[in-house]
């Protein structure tokens, strides 16, 4: 059998302005442990700010999406102009506010977002292939916006999961280590760090993310 | 059985100016994993240098190592000089090149390095009280060099092997997602991306890296 190839798009390298580190890494790492491979994807523009991860205030710098985003990729990574859907059997978001301030504008906008156009094409272009896609934390909201009318899970964040309705899509409430599995849409998500975990738990969910996908294609 | 619990000492963020991020997050994650928690701690000094990880270039930038290392943290990080041994049942250190260029001086002056004091006091402190101590990657030259008559590994690369040796140390040869344990000093250590690998492997040896840790305790 073919050795299944992910493509993930990450945002940054930083939970408050860019990807969460453990949610990428874990995605990685249960890819491969689960046999398959990896090209990752960042877009190429300036994040929206840059974060003191100690203070949590904003710091007067300026950082690229993409250069940072190879910190987690060990520097293999491509412009996500670059991607082609025809390639890969999935896709997958992990989270962290960058998902939400430099994917999309979801953190400032709400329900008024915009989403950056070249995330929002693979995304399309994946569903359109009937290829599984993944999101993480608060990714999902990212697939609610794109895509209407699909099920997504972001754990129990009443707000959110209102705003999730109102992009027209369903949201079903879970737990720690678990998932959400739209298999009509083969969409599949799970809460990570929009619930108080630890990594072993994230790791958890994660793994049956990746599992779930492999089933999928 | 009391919870056991890890010191985790970080290098920044990012493999070529600060702790190898997939390196970092497994250790975390296989702490987790098998039951025991963590502290994460970093000295509080400049970064030697900021590379850019697409171009391998270094950038007209400055960054501190606590700060950056609080992203991989999730901003939950002490400065080094508040470690306490006595509270610890074991000590990591990560790899990258900032275990090499932050943490000590190896990447720059071999056998000549000079090691950060703040992390040498925690290294021995930890020996004193015959607490096994982990290191990854590039991670165990910086053991060798503060404790001399140890047995480390690295991988299988001659010219660091033989750096090991002037130092006093014996380095044993291994592969990916194997383990040098030195039963007498409580010393374990794992060649990561020393070798190349996929992060599968990655994993492998740091799941093995903690589980001997766990049985030293």
């Amino acid at each position: 059998m073919k050795t299944k190839k992910f493509a993930v798009i990450l945002a940054g390298c930083g939970l408050y302005d860019g990807s969460e580190i453990h949610e990428a890494t874990l995605a990685l790492y249960f890819i491969s442990k689960h046999g398959a491979e990896y090209d990752i994807f960042a877009p190429d523009i300036m994040q929206h700010h840059v974060v003191n991860h100690i203070t949590g205030e904003e710091m007067n710098e300026k950082r690229k999406v993409l250069n940072e985003a190879a910190r987690i990729a060990r520097g293999n990574i491509k412009p996500l102009k670059q991607f082609d859907a025809a390639q890969y059997d999935g896709l997958v978001l992990p989270g962290g506010y960058g998902a939400a301030k430099n994917l999309c504008t979801y953190a400032f906008d709400g329900i008024n977002c915009n989403v950056n156009e070249e995330v929002a094409d693979a995304i399309r272009k994946m569903k359109n292939h009937n290829k599984p896609i993944g999101a993480l934390c608060i990714a999902p909201v990212i697939l609610a916006k794109v895509l209407g009318n699909i099920v997504v899970t972001i754990g129990n964040d009443p707000a959110t999961a209102e705003n999730i309705k109102k992009f027209g899509a369903r949201h079903k409430e879970t737990g720690n280590g678990e998932i959400a599995v739209d298999e009509k849409n083969k969409i599949v998500t799970t809460p990570c760090y929009m619930l108080d975990a630890t990594i072993a738990q994230i790791g958890d969910g994660i793994d049956a993310l990746i599992k779930a996908m492999l089933e999928l294609m």
